[in-house]
């Protein structure tokens, strides 16, 4: 008899995972041939809830057979009472499913962007360190496909467009070091493979704390979504992020080639070339210029790259136009002037 | 004194469709400059309810000072008891405000893709044949911002890529007959403009019934999610209708270029040449071509799409693709043919 279907299914997500992992490993181990490259390792990044849990589980139980070493490393954020102690449990409970190395790391949260963000930032930094310590080549991330669903609700409230619906890439970071295995699995099946593995799961109160933006959504703005819409949404949200990635990527390809042909011989866009192009791509064009120009990308919104672009499709002698960072954009003889002023 | 803010709103939101009207209108119409061109008509479609009362409301006001003629047309679907005697007072109400003509028209609703595109079909068709009966330049549609927004959502859970995002456009229908002036207004505006005008609005039972879907958006799906996200839910949803109308367009152009390119003298597909496309690109490039071949549009799914993407991107000898309308998808000695069977 095989293993649970919950727990086919997340030990499936991950060994296909670390076979991609493996063979990039192979391609860039800059080893002879007949020597055996050295055994790369995978870190889990574990909170002791029931994503990361089942994720370490299936890790500890498909690494070993593709030669692979398994670490684990939880993040103490110290934003509860005991949050140490915790971490001291999470870090037992890796190495008894036989992670190693498992390490705890402890971070101070600042306030940067918000409770949520400040946090995700002093996550990653700390996952960062713990891999470049470690030498490890990869990070496993438990995210899943409901966590993938809220984070484009969450995008999507933001209005900016297609890139902030694309949600969470199944590879990011610095020379793709994370990976979310889970991006396909529901929630509910890392639990039932928590729960017939008979892993101890800690639930964090944060992820019930209606004072989390990501919370509310998570227990009163998707269900009363699929209420209204059927029990799809899920599945369609994070469908409609890889759509989106794709779409976002193929428009920020044709942005870079059409900055380079709507340049006069010195350098300065051209409006008459300018206006030829699509909307959706001279809008590309015009963020990427006044970016380059020092405009923080953070601090740019739509509504200043719409009255940029009025410049180009409803000329009739505006003035300068302020953008963040000290960025001014003004039209002079059929050009196009974006600098910082 | 100036009219009430929301009287304000609906007036300049339909002036300005009628502008752009009166400047097509003078553009197309094909009289000696010396001649007088005959004055453009322009219908308002109106259930009764409190958007398009307050559409009806601001076209009689604005059209007469721009020369342009107006009339109404309310549609009776014919779904609730007597529907016809609320028609013949929508029709009453509108002649009150001064338009003229103002015509009923009754349809049948099939069961066509259930009942609310049913409605819609059979609702279309009877504004079409209306527009073309008296010869008018446009119809104008009620629709706001908080349908927008609806719609978008709507899109969403279909999960089929940006294009279903886009909600509905300011101008739409063969010739761009159909214009929505109020996609920018919220509905509180046009209801708040029907109060200060005393003027009698109808509820539709149909929007407060939970078995239809939009309803329950209206009523639970969307205040959740506002309630979550905050209060800009709303218009941050109507700009992704926007931004995602602009990126579909752009790239549709793309493929529509790029699949000149893709072709060898003989006109067949080939795969190298596909294979180079950015993904969002060359799945278009496919779509348009089973489309092409004779599969029906609102049949062909991305999963169908992405088998075929698999001919290309994972070739190990795949054997042919069957698609919707019996259209057959294989590769052959390194072309991509596309087929009815």
């Amino acid at each position: 008899m095989g293993p649970h279907p919950a727990v086919a299914a997340i030990r499936l997500a991950v060994r296909r995972v670390l076979h991609d992992i493996l063979t990039e490993h192979r391609r860039t181990a800059a080893v002879p041939s007949h020597e055996r490259p050295p055994s790369p390792l995978v870190l889990v990044a574990c909170s002791g809830g029931a994503d990361s849990m089942a994720l370490a589980s299936a890790l500890a139980f498909e690494a070993p057979k593709l030669g692979i070493r398994a670490g684990g490393v939880t993040v103490d954020h110290g934003l509860q009472a005991e949050s140490d102690a915790r971490a001291a449990e999470v870090v037992q409970r890796l190495r008894e499913l036989g992670l190693d190395p498992v390490v705890s790391t402890a971070v101070t949260v600042g306030r940067e962007g918000g409770p949520e963000a400040a946090a995700r930032d002093a996550r990653y930094a700390a996952l960062d360190a713990a891999a470049e310590r470690h030498g490890a080549h990869a990070v496993l991330l438990g995210h899943t496909r409901d966590d993938q669903a809220e984070t484009v609700l969450l995008g999507l409230a933001r209005g900016s467009g297609i890139r902030s619906l694309s949600g969470m890439a199944a590879v990011s970071g610095a020379g793709g070091r994370y990976r979310r295995p889970f991006l396909g699995l529901d929630r509910q099946t890392a639990r039932k493979a928590c729960m017939v593995q008979s892993l101890p799961v800690w639930d964090d109160p944060h992820n019930a704390d209606p004072a989390y933006t990501r919370s509310r959504l998570r227990h009163e703005g998707l269900p009363a979504l699929e209420k209204a819409l059927g029990k799809g949404v899920v599945e369609a949200l994070a469908r409609t992020a890889q759509l989106s990635r794709d779409d976002a990527d193929a428009l920020d390809v044709w942005a870079g080639q059409a900055e380079a042909s709507v340049r006069d011989a010195t350098g300065r866009l051209e409006c008459a070339k300018l206006y030829t192009l699509p909307p959706a791509v001279r809008r590309r064009v015009l963020r990427r210029a006044a970016i380059e120009a020092g405009a923080p990308a953070g601090s740019l919104f739509a509504r200043h790259i719409e009255e940029v672009d009025r410049l180009i499709t409803g000329w009739r002698g505006q003035g300068a136009i302020n953008l963040p960072g000290k960025v001014v954009a003004q039209r002079q003889g059929g050009r196009l002037v974006i600098r910082q002023g």
